[in-house]
């Protein structure tokens, strides 16, 4: 290209090209038009700004701490164990008061076991033999309590036996209580105490009411009336779950307790609150599954004055309680100027008529 | 400005103001003109839509619960420990069945441990010395096991000797089994059970399967044919994490279970399906390193006939599972009217051919 | 219509309609328009490629694992426990080393409890009585120890008295000490391995020195100067997070750590670093208030010759540690396409002006 074309494009850079119009002097499109026009405006602001808060800047990335303590003390009176009591230390696992916590309300007890050689549990399939060549020695039982020493037992008279095992001897019996043996549970309290923080925005708050009244906070139970007192009675969280507790009890069963925090910083803290729901995490499956219930295994170890460990095995029920923690804090923030360029078709608009 | 002239203006905001167009008979541009359309539309429609499946809701916020339960036992015998059995209620680690367990597979037991005075382990250099003076009296030994006494235990005939300490002695001696204790835990089977809920669109699922059959889910293990069946063989778990399972029972690991719940709630709830996937979450660093490796130390306390305490320190390596569930449920919702707002470019278009 | 019609009908629909451009050859006007063109695409350039990195790929779902360890010993000598050393079996719950761990820092040990009938505390209101009939035989205390047997017992003399308990016998006295018992556990260290994956994008990082130097790890402290050295100073993390420690130890506490990952993965894999902090999770309360603070109450169980069970109850006042891992990752990827279709209004000017 020539020097004079380079010249000519150079200065084309320049010239302002915009669209021609034709004005409509209709007044029934023209309303139309401007009403359409209005309409979306109307959503921008109507729906973006006021309801969705688009202005906001959000804060999800939420700090939480929860510190959790029961209270309640029971009392039972069974053949096996004989009159007891119960209290925090003895049914709350583990003990440490963080967000999941289990309260033991029915349990099997095998006191005594010690490493030793016994009949398998007749429970188990593959436990069952008719001749010692049933059990192979060393072999572990499948789902079992031990390890084959190669013997098959039997009672007298019987032709069929249970393998003899290497197990922590006597190994449980398999008999549930029909009814929950720490039933009185459902009047235990718990006191969940959740401080949060918006690092963002410099925010704390907590879910118990900043009083000096320390004896309000001793009494008071948690109820619509009462959002900021944190203490729960058991029962209740079941109930409101959906669920019942002495079924609960029996067979064990985990409840979620939700927090929420959903807060609109542009407001007074004291319009930022917690919201509580209750929910039933695990699957209320028809009894016969084996897939419902909550309960697992553990022991307590001791030794007898010769050094030989023994244990008292324990198959503890009971409800798990899950507090999960979720919010998010909003803010007023330049967000603005970003839906400003979105809506820039409509500023431009405005831009010619005026060129024109 | 006069009154015709607010009048003027104000009529003019009633006008209707449109582009004016050209049309180009020309059909080549016509076909490309069109094409371009098309394609962008057949993006929109094709990608965000169908593929992206812009038009569901989505709720991220899942409920989930798992609950775990091991079985297995494995049989021992060490000149330490003797003949022993291994159950449940001996290896996992805390033992309530949260969706974060902890297998012992290898362990250096220190039993009769009792506060008193003893020579510190000859492995930590901050207890050797020549004199009594090394040893200040009171300072707490640097990454010791206990406090120092002023006093320097030589044996026999050495020049060098170590700090005498005020601790739970003796201390633990440093030496690791050369192969792992417990490795037959590689034949263990752990049952994971997840209760999910999208509360937003109240939809509940489980990973197990909804059966009447209950030796099914006794006798079934996870495997791509069977992806209902929630029964895991640890070794399985580990390899599938691309890890070797007797070497992690030697000096320990981390081992996380992800189990992914993406479900199109438009189709049927048998399309709403779990999908796992295992990775190693530690660093499988060299075997020199201090970094490779889990375990850690805890004791079992009891008091013999006089009201002394002492204890047997046990320090655990082993696997620890992490159980992380996530996933989001989408459903059809009217996000349309939203789409179609941003196309409205298009729409628009149209609108404008009938004007004309 | 008539067939004429209908070919008409679809032959437009290859015309090709485009507006109609008027041309101003102002050069103030021009240079305007040039301007502000150039501002938006500076500003598209600049602020969401450049600074947003809008042309990258991001995964925030990070697979993280955390270890945890402590170290250090302790010496107290109390008139109750007489000269004892406290190591890290002793002090540290749960003794797993997760990512969340409490460290005992103060103590109320009520030793040989047996299920027994005593008198309850005096500082529990609802078991003050002056008769008999004021201790309902079977009800259990109000946030106390024990179910009632009936009975007021009363000091010679006196007029009122507490009810008698069956419970736990003796109940805890309620005297926290003045000062921290374990108040050096300031010095105490711990060693808090994380290792992080972003699965999307196979990429795996720890925040230890890869180092051979394995004495490195063994003295060094975290500090700006060392971060991959992640062994911490409890003292130093408490006051990072802006707490009083001997203060916290008194009353207990919670502290958050937390280990951010923003990895831009287009960079070397050095300039992905993690970034500590560190905060006080429980609201810092005035010392009257009952919500001040963090303690639980957990038990010792042992058996005696006789094959009774008595327990040493302990109420551990500490510092919990919550380690908390987030981040995410970015990386370049074919978004660009996406952001085109977005500015295609720019790039759609150009198409006219050549058409033109």
């Amino acid at each position: 290209m020539g020097q004079v074309a380079w010249k000519a494009l150079f200065l084309s850079l320049f010239d302002y090209k915009t669209e021609k119009y034709v004005i409509a002097k209709n007044k029934k499109v023209g309303v139309l038009y401007r009403v359409v026009q209005l309409s979306i405006l109307a959503y921008l602001v109507g729906w973006v700004f006021v309801v969705k808060k688009g202005y906001q800047d959000t804060d999800t990335s939420l700090q939480s701490s929860v510190i959790t303590k029961l209270k309640g003390v029971a009392f039972t009176n069974t053949s096996e164990l004989g009159e007891r009591i119960w209290d925090v230390a003895d049914y709350v696992i583990p003990p440490q008061g963080e967000s999941v916590f289990f309260v033991m309300t029915n349990l099997i007890v095998t006191p005594n076991q010690r490493q030793a050689t016994c009949a398998e549990s007749a429970s188990i399939p593959d436990a069952l033999c008719d001749r010692d060549t049933d059990c192979l020695e060393g072999e572990a039982v499948v789902a079992g309590n031990g390890v084959k020493t190669g013997r098959c037992l039997k009672d007298r008279g019987s032709t069929r036996g249970t393998c003899e095992i290497l197990a922590w001897c006597p190994v449980e019996k398999r008999s549930k209580p029909k009814k929950p043996l720490l039933g009185s549970a459902e009047n235990f309290t718990v006191y969940i105490k959740n401080s949060i923080r918006f690092p963002k925005f410099k925010f704390s708050k907590m879910n118990v009411l900043a009083t000096d009244n320390e004896s309000y906070l001793k009494s008071c139970r948690y109820s619509q009336e009462h959002p900021y007192c944190p203490i729960f009675v058991l029962g209740n969280i079941v109930r409101w779950a959906g669920g019942d507790f002495q079924e609960m009890a029996l067979q064990g069963g985990v409840i979620g307790i939700q927090i929420e925090w959903n807060c609109d910083l542009d407001k007074a803290p004291s319009e930022c609150n917690p919201h509580y729901s209750f929910s039933r995490l695990d699957n209320k499956s028809a009894e016969t599954s084996i897939s419902s219930g909550y309960n697992f295994r553990f022991a307590k170890y001791y030794r007898d004055a010769e050094g030989v460990d023994y244990r008292t095995l324990i198959k503890a029920y009971g409800i798990r309680f899950d507090v999960m923690v979720n919010g998010k804090g909003a803010f007023f923030c330049d967000l603005v100027l970003i839906y400003l360029i979105k809506k820039s078709n409509f500023y431009r608009g405005k831009k010619y008529e005026e060129v024109k």
